[in-house]
């Protein structure tokens, strides 16, 4: 797997990005990556962590960055050779299996939502994240990308939370549950109502478990937590 | 202060909602009330709890009980002669100061809303909780009286708030804080964006410190959080 990284984003980068993309090429002989910034610091970050490009470990060059604090979408405008915005190019052009970031989060998500490169049915990017619960791990989405979601949106990040279950968390047939203010199917504002009628008609119907509450997240309800970003987000 | 109690709600009522009200009665000199429920159920709590009918404790009997399962409005339909009905109906008749119930939540609200005596320019009940904070308690409303509310539901949940904090808290002048993904003005979704507008424009402009996001809740960033019922019911 080829994964694209945005060297220049996150707290400190590009030295623990760097130096965390070393690791993991080491101990992953099928992993490929690569870095995208600005070739001067990722050279000499690189060097600090003992890597060097070769084989397995590319570079591409871009001259700007989006900082923590930008608006998003302005910096994405502002700042076209910006290394979010080039991450996303990557995967666009094909050139990479995935992209990672963590940089400035609005600006990765303004970026996807500008390509449109989401899986097919899927309208709307999710931030997912994964729980400690009393019964190993579980996957909640979305944490914050869309903060206005429609019901549709929400299923998708039901399938896109499955997909993450069973790859990533090894679960064969993840259960999934939708965050409500009570297990009732009548319980909820209109968008988990209708969310909850989705899932009930859906190929996924066998697998939804219904509404979950707060306390269900630790208590490991579900394998996928389907929450609208503002909620998910105040829960994180 | 005199407050009518609904004997029969709460989870092995009347019982240990009588021996609560007994309790009171002996702490509190100021207090008394009046317990609503059925004669027979609640004289014999009275006796195994030790305490009798006088002066500052009073009965109001009814025939019918919400349960815990039933369907707020429709119970109320069905059964006029119902705990929590009597209780409001008391407050309505101004013959007691306030009222309490640990019974059936979505009933309890929907007979406030229903008889509509609310504060000046409340126009929707909310339900309160006091959090423990680092800073210590503070006082989150709405945590589900509300799904789908307005700006204006939640300004007026900050000013309810504020009362709560400076009366029962003891916070001379209460800080308010509202809910959001992000501490920046232009966060959130379009409820949080008016709602920040509102109290910005108001009164209450030099006590809202503005968004806060979920963690600052435990940290005590505020002495009231104000969020809409949804989103305060899942992180309860």
């Amino acid at each position: 797997m080829r994964i694209a990284l945005d060297a220049m984003g996150g707290d400190h980068a590009p030295g623990p990005i760097v130096a965390g993309a070393v690791q993991a090429v080491a101990e992953n002989p099928e992993l490929s990556v690569v870095l995208v910034g600005d070739r001067t610091q990722v050279e000499l970050a690189l060097a600090a962590a003992g890597g060097r490009l070769g084989d397995r470990m590319d570079l591409f060059h871009c001259t700007q960055q989006v900082t923590m604090e930008e608006s998003p979408v302005e910096a994405l405008r502002r700042k076209p050779d910006n290394s979010i915005s080039r991450t996303w190019q990557l995967l666009a052009e094909r050139k990479v299996d995935a992209i990672v970031s963590a940089g400035n989060t609005g600006a990765m998500v303004a970026g996807g939502l500008r390509l449109r490169r989401f899986l097919r049915g899927v309208r709307r990017p999710g931030i997912a994240t994964v729980m400690p619960t009393l019964r190993g791990p579980s996957v909640m989405i979305d944490v914050g990308a869309n903060v206005a979601p429609k019901p549709s949106h929400l299923f998708a990040y039901g399938v896109m939370g499955s997909i993450f279950a069973r790859h990533i968390l090894q679960r064969e047939r993840p259960t999934i549950g939708l965050m409500n203010v009570g297990s009732e199917q009548a319980k909820g504002n209109e968008l988990a109502k209708d969310t909850h009628a989705l899932f009930e008609g859906s190929p996924l119907a066998d697998r939804f478990i219904g509404n979950i509450e707060g306390r269900d997240i630790h208590r490991g309800a579900c394998d996928v937590v389907v929450t609208e970003g503002f909620v998910g987000n105040v829960v994180l």
